[in-house]
């Protein structure tokens, strides 16, 4: 309730004047929390740049920075196609996130970010935990050892997410019978899972945020942070719409193929029938690499 | 006992020929594990660099790199003493580390190091979670909110820990439950608490490694953290003793006067009598600030 | 004239509005550039947060973060004088500068910064060379090996300036000539000296601005970036003046006392006779230590 | 002269033991320089790690830390071709290296090394600037804005290295003349021009050093700082022999395709005539994305 009054009020604060450049996509987003998994969020604090001012760092170097630069969109694709991507750092994202601490705990290995986490150690932890929609508990993938993969039945979803919740309820009581006990929220806090909730600011240029979202995005990233990551890719995508669109032409979308790849793909003919690949595909020798180079050959529909 | 015989294998290998510098201390620690808490650990996996490597890297900004500097000595301490840093951070350390989660969640923060950790999406998590020695749990301290304080009486200990062993013992029988319904690792694992132990590989250089050991052994830091940090200390002042000794001189041992602070103290004569003080401190007006100051004043016999 | 044209029209831009947070004196300084040198200036193209984003951070910590904390002074000053640092990486600031080569070269040795620089080999190199005023050519200092101290005589201020002059117009004629000859501009300029003028984009948080002016406005830094630092330290004064404040009290006007330093001091009575001194002082083996010993007991008018 | 007697004293320094992992590709070029260009060089002060130690740190993940990995070479290729990063930052070398400075700006642009620099403030500069080899004074590229291309005739060759040579001898005349006259060090070398030779030891782990010399061995490198990244890709190549060639076969020498280009290779038959080629090329808007992609296609065999 208290919470909802103050988002409401961050929401229409009124707006103020300022020198500074805009972006018309990411004030649309300031302050309008997407929600994320069942307690989590994300949300833009604050911004810093927009596309024109990556045009603008990118033209300090040939001496020219104007602000209005002829061919805005062209630049920017070029900077990102060959990879030019100190302009990028130029632009910054500052996020109020909320996530269980498993999430957290992946998302913080992005080292080049600026954080302020919630603390255990001065402040209560809140009886929040995730659990998971049952489509999203899965079975252990087979190909991937650290994937998941088919559903499982209603029934062992039931059962699970009882247990969880089970779980979560017990340990949160005896968090609080600690406390009662007066024993220090540093200790007290030690039988929490890391399915309960932490949050914190979390600011970082775009360059390194776009590193971020491409592999966070990936399908081999796990779910849960997958959906925070979608979540900011919402508000970026709005925010530098042109470096976003490069992004995505260049990188998320792109397909990259190995020396010995573009050997084989230079000395044949395609399409070809899948039967003559087979053979072909013996020049390589690791059989994972093989499956990963027939994926692409079938998404290129060269078989 | 497989662990065993393996750590043992490392400590006997084979020594080898190499031209690298060589830090005597720092090999007596190599592979040799310093147990923290119940099942953690931390031991040298490689290093490069000793004392002598910090005054070479200096000397090349004055055109002499001798290998023998007559004042090896005098230079570190000098550079120290200035905080020229970057020469320590020609000297590299490597160790594998074992801690509770809760305790390699504030370790992370320390952006500027090399990490690679236990995965448990990949592999199953071990039935090993931190249980406090009786004599660590302690009552939330009042005048620091989030430190630990008097000891709790052996009753209240005895509920505590009754409380951590069965929710440890439920929760991981739950864990190995979910895995046997086939649930993938990166959801079976997210009822375990804090308190169960991860590992990883991390690296860092001097420079970097004495900030996180003046964060980490201050009173400030958590008791638990605290052990890791003391592990650390004393590989380091076998690696490199001059550098250390100097670390301890000029920044563990230190003590910093702000403007204000420096204005009182030249303008008296010490030591002063207590009543005397207390009028001149309102100069400082809060009160946080004035305690902190008596403090240092008293550790100076200044009172 | 084009120049100027193009200053007058981004100072005069029209205000938009925004509903990010605003600082009152950091949009003053919005791209009015304050000169540097003879040829140089810094502007500030743009920025986020203010004091309050700091506290905001901080607060995160405790779980309330509130837009209008009732001790936002009293927060600010606790955290620096804590040095916990990492709040105050939540404001960042852009500016852009222009300054002689020599100077870029100690100033990007700060890592922590994003930097797009105008490139030589891509644009040509303009006419523009430091010249120092004469009173700041002066001898190489006895004490301070990297320093300067008196004044030349004007007749050997004039020599110098006349000979840099000469180098100055002869090595850029013979740039153009190069050009002319159709030399790859990346070649051309190698000639051309360090006191020539690059100019670039520099984007840094406030935690390592404020660690940069404090090394760059030490008396042992070179006068010319000296000149950078105030600039920008006038900038950020005005834009976060509670967080400069704070660091002016606890770091830049403070003073620091080693472990052995510690001892003595406690162990007597200020002021003393500095003869008595002079024997106590046999304590600090190292001359130049004990030197710097007796200037902070002058400060302190322990002597 | 007592320069090669130092460096033969190195070369031929006694081995000692030790019980670090090692390298001995690595321990063969420790000390040994590589002549670069006419007066800089790079050797291999230190490293630390070896190709197990990446498999190593990548096993901790998987929790079977074992020094022998059963297939090591199909793990790091695995780890390359996924760009899993972090295990390579796990090995690191420490290069002394002398340089002109302009090739130093490029280079420092690297932040994530530990670099300690020759100083011109505390130092005298030496009489050492880089005078090209005719074969590398070549014309403006007209492709590439900042590349070179063409050779010049032997005549305008011989012009400008006379040129050249006059302004490095004129310069260094004046600067030591500055010197006579007591100017402070720090001033005397402003009129030195940016091919003056400086200094460096520079630390960087694998991971970075090969992001290092992706971008330096590329053809829009500079060609003198290309020089230095073939010096220390001959190191690494003996130091870390697999990780090296995973390095060239899924990064160095492969292929990226965006997203329209994978739109239309899927929908055609390859190779193709060129014509039909030109008219399908109309979907890619930007003339230069369409060459970057023609060029593409013709390495292939598709045209």
């Amino acid at each position: 309730m208290e919470r909802k009054k103050e988002i409401l009020e961050r929401i229409f604060a009124d707006e103020q004047k300022t020198l500074r450049p805009i972006s018309e996509g990411a004030e649309k987003w300031l302050n309008r929390p997407i929600k994320c998994l069942d307690y989590g969020f994300v949300y833009l604090v604050d911004y810093m740049g927009n596309d024109e001012a990556v045009a603008q760092a990118a033209s300090v170097s040939y001496g020219r920075e104007t602000k209005n630069n002829p061919d805005l969109e062209g630049l920017i694709r070029y900077l990102r196609r060959h990879t030019h991507t100190t302009p990028s750092e130029m632009v910054e994202f500052k996020f109020h996130c909320k996530m269980p601490i498993f999430v957290a705990r992946q998302w913080i290995r992005h080292r080049t970010a600026n954080v302020n986490e919630y603390s255990g150690r001065y402040s209560e932890m809140l009886n929040e935990f995730y659990l998971p929609e049952p489509s999203a508990l899965r079975k252990q993938s087979k190909t991937n050892k650290q994937g998941r993969d088919e559903e499982l039945t209603p029934e062992q979803c039931a059962t699970i997410l009882d247990l969880l919740k089970e779980d979560y309820q017990r340990t949160f009581e005896h968090y609080q019978k600690f406390l009662t006990l007066d024993l220090a929220k540093e200790l007290s806090r030690i039988n929490l899972s890391v399915a309960n909730y932490t949050q914190w600011y979390w600011k970082i240029d775009l360059h390194n945020l776009l590193h971020f979202l491409r592999l966070r995005l990936d399908t081999h990233a796990q779910y849960e942070i997958c959906i925070f990551g979608e979540a900011m890719s919402r508000i970026v995508k709005d925010a530098v719409p042109i470096c976003y669109r490069a992004f995505e032409d260049y990188q998320l979308h792109s397909m990259q193929f190995s020396r010995v790849e573009i050997e084989i793909i230079s000395q044949n003919t395609w399409p070809m029938q899948e039967q003559v690949m087979t053979q072909i595909l013996e020049q390589i020798s690791n059989k994972r690499e093989r499956a990963e180079f027939l994926e692409k050959l079938k998404k290129l529909n060269f078989l």
